[in-house]
């Protein structure tokens, strides 16, 4: 594994240019990059001078900060970004597939210890969990039926195949399905929803892999088998929601990938529940649009998946959730009733807008298996900034700068602490990618992105220049080409695999007001230190908090030397209270599944639950999809 | 009226000045604007020449254009804008008041005739509509109750007064309703509810008219009926869902609007439903801050009426809809239950998100009795252009490259058609301020909104001179200043009052894709002219278009010398069978109410219809909700 380079000290934005252009465009953008970067370092030698004459680098948390030589009289330093390059181009085809699928997801080593036969049964785990006796039992007639509407590939019985649909990356829940079905087509779901219903099996829906799968199929069975694990359930990997509790049917939405319809002058994209994120994104690339959602698990997470885990992630603050993209969604009630509503029209007041009950449903009301999803267009200019910073006060204070002076131009706002930062560095190739001289105590990445890149420059570097004056940002860079940009992201997005390698980690998702955000870190790292079992060979390792300032949410990570009764005591109810105190949410974009629906009190009303409740027994009255999860148990 | 000065030839955008500015910077922006519009009008004298070598005035439709001159060459001229400005100054304040609430909704020689006693009642002229029996008559035991509960300036029984309730502005509606509440809290919505409920009395939700009541109460009776009449029921108004059919009580929300709370970090604003809309804007404005919402009705709607309708306006386009910035409504359920869901986050994935139900249910749900919505940033610069075109192809490449080159600082797009720009002219002020020289058979409204003038200035002239050059527009202007914006708009936003002064006026809002959009106007033309009902003496005067091309939603208008069976029946059900066959909606934004009820099919699938009856069934048992309204008759 690439470590940090400790001897490297200064990673300078005019070192860093795209490899692949040609020399002509390289000469050219070195100088235009040179001028450029001189504005944001030497805002002391041109007019305006900034108040407090500091450049975006000279200063760091400590004080210490002296780097001010001109470019040229520096000696050559080993570039991070070309070391990170060359060594993604020494690896094979198969271990840049892998790496991609565990991108920002898991560790092999992670998955070594899934498939060890340790992973408790979640029936197990939740002893309160008890297999509901209304349910039938798969019977060889059952096989029977699926086999003659099914094709024979489409069926799974195999029990080595099964683990793979069963148990969940985070090595937390394990099911006992005994049966995988594949479905085609709408109608295919139709009949096997309709079939289960008036035989009482249950179902458990499923996101599925079919992009990577048919990447390594011509790898060995283990291979694949990795594979496989590491690209499903990547929405709903905290919560268990895709992984069958007892012996559930898994309903995988692998082999439904098609793109129906694409309009180019709405840019309205309709397409099956089963293709994934990151190809849907890829396909918009090449006509001029932009998914409006993007997660990173987007090389393995499907559309329907992210429907109906209502996902949020990276671009929700600029084009906003989807309740507000989704233009019309083609379901399969549990009677096997085809619900279609795949409209492509913006505006559409005709009666209740019943695809909205199905976005972030979790699978509880039926199937997914159409989307229709608006994307914008794809904007032509993008800048990513890394900030250091002393103190969430001054995230807050850059978060309202970036309304006001990046406002339409500002696409995302992400932040993370110091202890991710070391995580990341310790554990992850993009750690050696941090191009920041020294840590501070907070990190921010702002990126914008607009029609114009002269105009995104002049905005963001009089946003940059206007908190170094102001002594809000201690240090800063801005990326300089698309390596650049993809590298400084990928520190935001290797911290949740950099945290699952910290040891056992609770992970948690809470929203709340953005003043208060930070405080739950804070006050958890207090509760621990005040009982004492933090620190070196202690309980808890670490309380970790980065998230999206935009939406007012928080990942927060207390990682532990295992999972443990004692350790699960001392963090919960704790942080659902303090979420509830805040009026916040216990779950701001990861769901319920299995883990959070008997939290669900501390983010709704009695009131609320209840209807919750009348929803799910009108569209499903025999209750057999998704049991024992997202409502509270009876 | 004033009328539009035939001798008046040209405006030129340097006339256009606000005249409350200091001299000092009236000069300023006089040299500024000068230099702006040289840039703008003469591509030929500097670089880069555009191809056509023509300007944004230089060719008219026919051709046969010529102004060319200097500005300081020009005689003075009147200005049109002076002219209206100065009108404004004379008129009285009542009149001023009374020329606000009428702003593009109504006329006062319209309103006449709607308390002439001529309007028939809606349950004569749908006589397939019978009063339900299962409801109870309005008794003394009844009013008892009510009166415990509300103070009695809260309950309205004089028969004179509640004709303002009972009836719409396009004298289309009239109900029969003997008491109209109006809460002022929560509680007692609920306690009205759950009392009607229970002994089965109908309810009708209304949106209310408090701002102006308040303003015009030192005016006479008649005075302040008009006022009451011309601001009530602003977004039911074409389908009479706010307006009782028989003798349902009117619960207007007129008495519940304060504002609650407002977060100046995130922007979320948490009110009560009766807050008018631009009551909420001129709020946010003073914090920097903007509704995501926009409609002509904005002076006299109620943000609650807004939700349940759904309303889309003309900020859809940069801002999306309701369902995606509506963060949480308070709710009150049939039986008096409140459902208690005012969140403000921006995240929340805890259950199925209820409140998306409530967003466009017409009050057939419950009534919403507070709102949170979440607001974004202000733009600090803002330009409109007004296009002229030849044909609704070049709309739509103007559209298309809208979105490439204007991107993230585009927020709205409009059109119009020549018939719509006759009547603007023939009946309003706002046509006296039309600045093209020439009348052409297009019209585009362009807006931008962003953080920096000069960027967008930049981005609008060359996507102008771009549309010029390849000869897509014909003509252009472009707003120098606030009242010049205000003006342009006016022409858009006074098409719906000057159809309404055309005589009978049928109103289609539909939606499809953008390419159809307005080929649903020539089809309609064509028909009514094979049939030979359309022309001087004849049944039908004229075929009006005009909407918001970027949400692909047309407001289709035929006006008739009268309203009659014949006429209906020459445009229902062609229009509706129109917009199913292009897979388009029957209604965009204006919703279903009494009108549109039973033409739900031609846009949902009885699949959809059945489960919209059945959550109905499930939250109102007993229907007392807006009844005879929303979900076909059964």
């Amino acid at each position: 594994m690439l470590r940090r380079d400790p001897t490297r000290i200064e990673l300078r934005a005019d070192d860093l240019v795209d490899f692949e252009r040609s020399r002509e465009e390289y000469l050219e953008s070195k100088a235009k990059l040179k001028d450029q970067h001189r504005k944001f370092r030497s805002a002391t030698t041109g007019p305006p001078p900034t108040p407090a004459g500091r450049d975006l680098r000279s200063t760091t948390a400590s004080g210490s900060g002296t780097s001010s030589g001109v470019n040229n009289s520096r000696e050559p330093r080993p570039d991070p970004f070309e070391i990170a390059q060359q060594e993604r181009k020494g690896k094979s085809t198969a271990e840049r597939v892998l790496a991609r699928a565990t991108f920002s997801t898991y560790s092999p080593t992670c998955l070594a210890a899934v498939h060890d036969g340790k992973v408790a049964y979640t029936a197990d785990k939740f002893p309160h969990l008890k297999r509901d006796h209304s349910f039938k039992k798969l019977s060889e007639k059952d096989i029977s039926y699926f086999k003659s509407i099914l094709a024979s590939s489409s069926i799974t019985q195999d029990e080595e195949d099964l683990e793979i649909f069963n148990s969940d990356w985070l090595r937390k829940y394990r099911g006992q399905s005994k049966l995988v079905l594949k479905p085609s087509s709408t109608e295919q779901v139709s009949k096997i929803l309709k079939y289960c219903n008036e035989n009482r099996l249950a179902v458990v829906p499923q996101g599925g892999n079919t992009g990577l799968v048919g990447k390594v199929e011509k790898y060995d069975k283990e291979m694949q088998k990795q594979m496989l694990h590491a690209t499903h359930n990547a929405i709903y990997f905290i919560t268990g929601g895709s992984v069958p509790v007892f012996d559930e049917i898994v309903v995988s939405m692998s082999s439904m990938n098609s793109i129906r319809n694409f309009d180019p002058v709405s840019g309205a994209l309709v397409c099956d529940a089963g293709c994934i994120l990151e190809v849907l994104d890829k396909y918009l690339e090449e006509r001029g649009y932009i998914m409006p959602l993007d997660l990173g698990a987007k090389g393995s997470c499907h559309i329907g998946g992210n429907v109906s885990t209502n996902a949020g992630g990276l671009r929700l603050l600029r084009y906003g959730s989807l309740h507000g993209t989704v233009l019309g969604l083609e379901v399969v009630l549990p009677d096997g009733t085809i619900l279609d509503n795949l409209s492509t029209l913006r505006k559409d007041n005709t009666g209740y807008d019943l695809k909205q009950l199905f976005i972030g449903a979790e699978g509880t009301l039926g199937i997914v298996t159409g989307v229709s999803i608006l994307s914008p267009k794809r904007s032509k200019a993008i800048n990513v900034a890394l900030l250091g910073l002393n103190s969430f006060d001054q995230i807050q204070a850059t978060f309202k700068r970036s309304k006001d002076e990046l406002s339409e131009i500002l696409s995302a706002f992400e932040f993370w602490d110091q202890e991710a930062i070391k995580l990341v560095k310790e554990h992850l190739v993009a750690g050696a990618k941090d191009p920041l001289q020294s840590t501070y105590p907070f990190y921010v990445l702002v990126e914008t992105s607009g029609s114009n890149k002269d105009h995104d420059d002049y905005k963001l570097n009089n946003f940059l220049e206007g908190l170094m004056s102001d002594d809000i940002v201690q240090d800063g860079v801005v990326a300089q080409d698309t390596t650049q940009i993809h590298n400084l992201w990928a520190i935001r997005e290797g911290i949740p695999e950099a945290c699952s390698k910290a040891g056992a980690v609770y992970k948690y998702d809470i929203s709340m007001p953005v003043p208060v955000l930070y405080k739950a870190v804070e006050d958890m790292k207090e509760r621990l230190v005040s009982k004492e079992v933090i620190g070196d060979g202690k309980l808890f390792t670490s309380v970790i908090g980065y998230g999206h300032v935009g939406d007012g949410n928080l990942h927060l990570n207390v990682a532990a030397n295992e999972f443990s009764q004692e350790a699960t005591n001392l963090i919960e109810p704790f942080v659902f209270e303090w979420a509830a105190k805040h009026a916040g949410s216990i779950s701001a974009e990861h769901g319920l599944g299995v883990s959070r629906n008997n939290h669900l009190h501390y983010s709704k009303s009695p009131t609320m639950i209840q209807l919750m409740i009348k929803f799910k027994q009108l569209i499903d009255p025999n209750g057999i999809m998704n049991p024992y999860k997202y409502l509270p148990d009876v």
